[in-house]
């Protein structure tokens, strides 16, 4: 190849990343050159900080910078309604709508055989034990992705939640706001079906 | 938001970056931030390093970490042909094919004054004082881009260029290799119409 050896480091490094194709590495590797090289050390500082700053909540298991992230340090959250997502920033979504008062619980994955990921691997572990816990549950609301991953966590954690006494809910699955009917798959719209309620 | 402040700070750096929308930013920060901290030192520090070993070519104007460029260094390569291109991208395109044996002038850039870049702007004087100098120039090709930038910039050369004796040749345009005439714009179209050689 004919980039410099620099050029070519940060292409295959920035190539490593999720989503990021080699074209998208190159762009982005002339782009950080060409870049002021005060604002490329501070992209990679914000990286290193970043990186050693953000823990896991010790209450709901999100990424955050304080021992107790916002929302389970909220008083005013109903903290027996856990909402179980997969990751952070599923939960950013819900909290976006701010019609969700409980709380969360992240899991940081979904079991997926294929991929390797058991259920030992995601933290439905630290589930259990806040629902067997001291603090009173009385709901847990299943909203993992409506992808086979997500619908076989939910399966597996509602056969453990539920002999705990504990009521297990999903969220409805069924035709998006806006969606064109056209466009949308079978098995959404056989779900939109089954999950139809009297108007 | 809910995010921590570190994750935000390094959304929003990361969404700056040409090609990264918000999404894309969110996806890369948590991927980063799940990484081995040695991994996430690594990618920072290699990108402070190209950015600031990385630099022009004195010949070409390439980006290179040595005075020049392995291509402007090669005895065995015309250097009495010039390609002109875009960026070094383009010019690592045309270097894979293996087929040029000339050397190239990487302009970094095209004439865009809706984006307002003139051509004083890009390394245009820098090609007319090669054109100009003590090494003979036989042909000049414009290999700049088929968009609109690029005819201008490869137009704006050639007036520039040919009062100088040099020859201006400019890459052929039409159907790319494997295309299907049916999703092919008129414009390329009529250009490989009007391009057409015998056979």
């Amino acid at each position: 190849m004919i980039y410099s050896g620099y050029v070519n480091r940060l292409v295959s490094e920035l190539a490593a990343l999720p989503g990021i194709g080699e074209k998208s590495a190159q762009r982005l590797a002339f782009h950080m050159i060409n870049m002021p090289p005060e604002k490329v050390k501070r992209l990679a500082d914000t990286m290193i900080e970043a990186r050693s700053r953000v823990k896991y909540c010790s209450g709901c298991y999100t990424l955050t910078d304080a021992e107790i992230c916002p929302v389970c340090s909220n008083p005013s959250r109903d903290h027996s309604v856990i909402m179980v997502v997969e990751d952070t920033r599923d939960m950013a979504a819900y909290e976006k709508t701010g019609k969700y008062t409980g709380v969360y619980h992240v899991l940081h994955g979904a079991i997926a055989p294929m991929l390797g990921v058991g259920p030992g691997d995601i933290k439905i572990k630290e589930l259990v034990t806040r629902c067997s816990g001291d603090d009173p549950v009385s709901e847990v609301i299943l909203a993992t992705n409506s992808s086979i991953e997500g619908e076989t966590t939910a399966m597996y954690i509602s056969k453990l939640i539920k002999p705990l006494g504990v009521k297990v809910t999903r969220i409805a699955s069924g035709v998006p706001v806006g969606g064109d009917l056209e466009y949308i798959d079978e098995i959404t719209l056989t779900r939109a079906l089954d999950g139809r309620t009297e108007v």
